[in-house]
């Protein structure tokens, strides 16, 4: 499973978007806080290896491009870990 | 905006995945309560019309066609009502 804390330290880029707390900041991006991490892993898996569409799927592409698989976990982590 | 108390009505065949309060039964799949309005109703819209791929799209493509866009205004009133 990820480390939360660590994935504390690799969320900077998502903030922007998705809220200092995992809530967006515009109704068209979901909130993630208290989201399910293996939902989480399995839609960045999938933005990064261009599975998935919809959306921002082509921002999110960018932005997931370095993340390697522990990265992605320790993000899903802190992200679950938020209170929603 | 949708109407949340029809939204329910209409939540019946989303349950078996997403839970009976939005917290889905499997954590591959995502929680929806409190999720945002615009969001859940853009990924109705991207499932039906075959734009959002990853994931359980071809599951969700099926649940969906159906759908109106009423239908899936009153559905994302509904989740985004639950307290997450």
């Amino acid at each position: 499973a990820g480390d939360a804390a660590a994935g504390q330290q690799k969320s900077a880029t998502c903030v922007a978007c998705h809220g200092a707390e995992g809530k967006s900041t515009v109704p068209l991006y979901p909130n993630l806080a208290g989201q399910n991490a293996p939902y989480l892993v399995q839609a960045l898996k999938d933005y990064k290896q261009g599975g998935r569409s919809g959306g921002q799927a082509e921002v999110m592409k960018a932005f997931v491009a370095g993340l390697t698989d522990e990265d992605m976990d320790d993000l899903a982590a802190y992200y679950h870990s938020l209170k929603p």
